[in-house]
């Protein structure tokens, strides 16, 4: 099923909205494919015009509910949306996820919308070698707004903050108490909160929770307090509420000049992952498997350190 | 309260037993010091003596109740236990977590027993840079069994897998289907799966949904079966069942070969992860920052695509 058609042709077509092109290049991305070089140099001029928002929580929250409610928001405003959901485990399960096909479905006959799944396998430094690509082809074909969605706690919360322009954070009543909210990190980087499932009994606990620790936060003159949205986006609630939230913190973004620090902050991550991605191929280039092979031997046998084994390895 | 002696001292005071040098140690891995590279000489030939267990699970299944649980079932047998619990998101929290402190009190005057969480700072390679170093510290300094429990699901539970001999999966009952289960890889790292908090009613379901997710699996012959333990960590239920079941899996490992196998793809991954540290310091000193920052402008906007920039970041 591969698409035979080189960079040019692939770009030009995803510019004039052709899914299945724009699905080849993330496709690019996925596979480390040496074409995209060529994809990133003609795409170049037309980037930096979507507005990116990452959206991330724990598994269980309802991340894709909320997702598909705020296409379903945008769409109804004729807001072009393009979606990557960003499966950072894919070393192990590879390839796409059916989530993506069955979200697509809704959304089948229009082209104001892409929905794609994309797993970064772990070669070359993964999500942050691979997430920004995505994001910049989404962004050169013409989409408005760009989602990124992440699965899981931790690092990968961390690098979708670092991609995005607005950080949305998704908790649900039950799953986890403050002190594990607070562990996550999440506090740093969400701009907007939502309490996902709101209709459930325990919704009210999660809220006060959330402010509770927002209380303890100290915030300058001037900056962004991330408000905390109640929803279902099941049942459609509290979604108007949260693309409003949404827009306040895009127009903050652009008045504050907190964007444009935002985008300058996000290419400098870009280039160094580039480089490091440059640099481990290097790795793999130089002293060839056989060398690493030889080193951890002697490492595992305890009569070598790391240290030197990572010395011997680059310098051999 | 920094601890000024050198690392001689310290490797030798670890060594008979003293917990301040041991915590003093696995600070020098959360700083990323210098000093590392000789504690690491010292301790290569007394590494690869302990049995590694990964822990890992979404927030809330109860992670921390079944580590205690189980370092208080090893102290039984008299076996000594290290516990090191690695918070992938600390960019920005930073610092240990309170959780170590209170369940390190149950152990207070046990020299048997050291538990330490850790921040992976997100410098030089994160968690597959730090997390290597805290097992080697614990495995030189004589602990049988050396526990590693990271938050959260994604990138961070396949690096502890990588880095484990054992990994135990905990997962919990409503904490999200099977669906989100396989999106998180856990089938293809976990040797073990305890479902806690086994006295929920929904118990059973998220115990047939993880059978049956296994089923599916194919497994040659001889190959390691993951068995699926119910447990109620809080109440000390299933927990000798459990650490009967990580037994069998210890001695599968010792019988197969397999160990050895995953002892050299562990030292493999870790020689990777330095040298990509070296690496990445190199970046850091070559151009300096006022060049990175200036490509970044230009990929910014839209002038330079980012693999020109991280050629020229390399090459400058």
């Amino acid at each position: 099923m591969a698409d035979a058609r080189e960079p040019e042709a692939l770009v030009s077509a995803a510019d004039s909205g052709d899914p299945r092109a724009l699905a080849r290049l993330i496709s690019l991305v996925e596979n480390g494919s040496p074409q995209l070089r060529s994809v990133m140099k003609l795409i170049a001029p037309r980037t930096g015009r979507a507005w990116v928002i990452g959206l991330t929580g724990a598994p269980g929250v309802g991340k894709s509910t909320v997702t598909a409610a705020l296409v379903r928001a945008y769409r109804s405003r004729g807001v072009r949306v393009g979606v990557v959901a960003v499966d950072p485990t894919s070393p192990f399960t590879g390839g796409a996820l059916l989530g993506d096909r069955v979200r697509m479905q809704d959304h089948a006959t229009d082209s104001g919308v892409f929905i794609r799944s994309m797993a970064s396998r772990g070669h070359l430094g993964g999500l942050s070698w691979a997430a920004p690509q995505a994001l910049r082809i989404l962004d050169a074909a013409g989409f408005d707004v760009v989602m990124i969605e992440t699965v899981g706690v931790g690092q990968a919360e961390v690098e979708i903050a670092s991609l995005a322009d607005t950080t949305l954070v998704i908790v649900a009543p039950g799953m986890g108490d403050s002190v594990q909210a607070a562990k996550a990190g999440i506090l740093e980087i969400a701009d907007v909160f939502v309490v996902n499932k709101s209709d459930r009994p325990s919704a009210q606990e999660a809220i006060r929770d959330l402010r509770a620790m927002l209380a303890m936060a100290r915030y300058d003159d001037g900056a962004w307090k991330p408000p905390i949205v109640p929803a279902s986006a099941m049942h459609g609630e509290g979604i108007d509420e949260l693309a409003g939230r949404l827009d306040a913190h895009a127009e903050w973004l652009a008045g504050s000049g907190e964007r444009d620090r935002r985008r300058l902050a996000r290419a400098r991550e870009e280039i160094s992952a580039m480089a490091v991605a440059a640099m481990r191929e290097r790795i793999g280039a130089l002293p060839g498997e056989a060398r690493l092979e030889e080193l951890a031997t002697l490492v595992a046998a305890g009569k070598l350190d790391p240290y030197t084994a990572a010395d011997q390895l680059i310098s051999s």
